[in-house]
């Protein structure tokens, strides 16, 4: 019970620190390196911390990515997307409430196709990351997963960021900053659908590719 | 026979990413230093997840390198060309889809002799420090291969992208966006066979230094 | 006792270091991305180098926030608070000498709202890694704990420098810095408090997290 | 014979690539955070690529420190030094010829106090860095030696770039460029005495605080 109380406590801890430097990055800084770095370097420095308590997700479909592989209970799958959720809200109150007047950057006028690829191809990238460098009996204490899997949101964000609603490939972070409209809520509701069906994807893949 | 689909499944997707990302900083983002660190970065993060499965190669001249070296059987040169190849041209079908109508920049009106140099310097780094660092006895279950193998490519990038044609080292790259008219043909050849003839000679440099 | 001077020297010149590069790149660089990527590039440099014989603070609310997790003596915390104050002010005498008449840019008209918010978040987010990752039994052996500690700092520059005082979640640095009014002493008082007071909140939660 | 001829030949490679690069850097990028950058990239590559065969110096300066911490027999230090004067000449002229007519910068009108306590202070500290993490016993077998190193270098370059002549802290590189009167000799010759100066002073601290 208080174990995984403290798990929970981690994944709180993780994504408000996420989704408040997301937040920071694309309301402060405003420039495409800056945000792109900050975002992979604020979720490696995450998992560096606690991957080793709770996993390290931070990400709602990474929990649903583990689950079907078999890294985390089934009935952890709620109370991990409680905490993450939370942590994104809160993150976001924060941000909302640190930087005052600045205005948010208006809607993206997006397209739905290019949106719905890019937030599948570069979730799938994650969950696939965790899953192997993390989740791998064959890798088990490697240093490098981290890197790995903050760098791989860096890459997304560089590749396609430009077309996405600051949804990070994490339904924690569209949510949390959704409810600060930064962008419109059928944008957020496809990006979540989206990372979901992304993370169900790279599970089975893994599956396939790893029998443990 | 399954084991062996599962690796080329693993250079597909990562040789995919490779490409989309490639094209996508070329298409979308086009400053240098994004471009630069993202296709290092990208090629990190693939080497981290599916190193233990395929090697992480996801580039036909590494995989001639490695197996020259010994660490890749001879008969799996060409199905591992053929994942590469079709991770490749799947990556810029998609980024071609993607972007839609963005036009390419045009095809650079290139000098051959500091073509040649530029790829054969990088492509024999990066196969020399592949072999170093993911292929030496002595070297085994260290955590910064996959960081040192991109870093080169990011270096290269640095170093001598202005030069090149999208290269990227890699003629899975060049095959790849070659058939979206990135560059013109001969400029590919030329490209590809440098990086082939660099592998050759990076090997024998290898194994002149390690004895196993 | 000569065993202690060893620790001390360790100290003084990692906060020596760390303390000249960020001078430096705000006096000399002054774009946001050097200064940001210098400061935890230094600090991670600094940790690899002397971690393993002094603990690799280099930051009094480090030092504070790992003695009361159980791993520095408490009877160290003064000598190590004044090793890295000393390294702060030679540091910062060096830069100043160094540069000559360059003129600091002027204290910023801060929002001390903000400027505590963005303090705490940030050390608090620092001592939690450095707990994490380097003194959590679990973790021990790691190639990663200075990589995430110096990205900590790199995010926080991102997410929050605009804000602050050059402090760097780091009395030392402010203190350093402060001699030279870079900015005003109310500020740099502001800031070593947050930061002795994100130390402590930092390490009972760390407490709270791993029974060790 | 053979066993030091490869030695001779990793240190050759790794130190003709490194010039390579800043001799590319600085005449195709001319960015400062590319340079600073690729630099300490290309070096941390070439130190995970052939540490553990040769220790990876690819600088006069390091060898000299290793020699004096007993990581290198005194009898080798003269041959280390002429594969790396080599390969920085090697290098230095490939760039030339690669680049064809566009000129070097011009010298810079340096100011040699702040260039000695530059060069000083970074040499220093990348020796320091050197024999701390890849040197010492206790950290025998860790994965992060490669990124420290590397990293010493990009910071020096942020730091106390602006006001040398492209040294990197590094004996090979000074002379190699000097050839192609990137900056005058009296410069160059101020750059190596100081290198090996601060190698030395590196080495002695080091034996202080580290009895093996």
């Amino acid at each position: 019970m208080k174990d995984n109380f403290k798990k929970y406590l981690v994944e709180f801890i993780g994504t408000f620190f996420l989704v408040f430097t997301v937040g920071s990055a694309v309301l402060l800084g405003g420039q495409d390196v800056i945000s792109a770095i900050s975002i992979g370097f604020v979720l490696m420095v995450m998992v560096y911390a606690g991957g080793h308590i709770s996993g390290g997700h931070y990400n709602p479909a990474v929990s649903l990515a583990a689950a079907i592989r078999g890294a985390l209970p089934i009935n952890q799958i709620i109370p991990y997307w409680v905490a993450q959720i939370l942590g994104g809200i809160f993150g976001a109150i924060l941000i909302n409430l640190f930087v005052l007047d600045t205005p948010y950057p208006e809607c993206c006028g997006y397209n739905p196709v290019a949106m719905i690829i890019g937030e599948f191809l570069f979730t799938f990238a994650l969950c696939y990351v965790v899953l192997q460098t993390a989740t791998t009996r064959q890798l088990e204490g490697n240093s490098f997963y981290g890197l790995a899997i903050g760098s791989t949101v860096t890459v997304g964000a560089f590749a396609v960021g430009g077309i996405l609603c600051y949804g990070a490939f994490n339904p924690a972070v569209a949510i949390g900053l959704g409810i600060f409209q930064v962008c419109c809520w059928s944008c957020i509701l496809l990006t979540v659908l989206t990372n979901l069906f992304a993370a169900i994807a790279a599970a089975f893949v893994y599956k396939f590719m790893v029998n443990e």
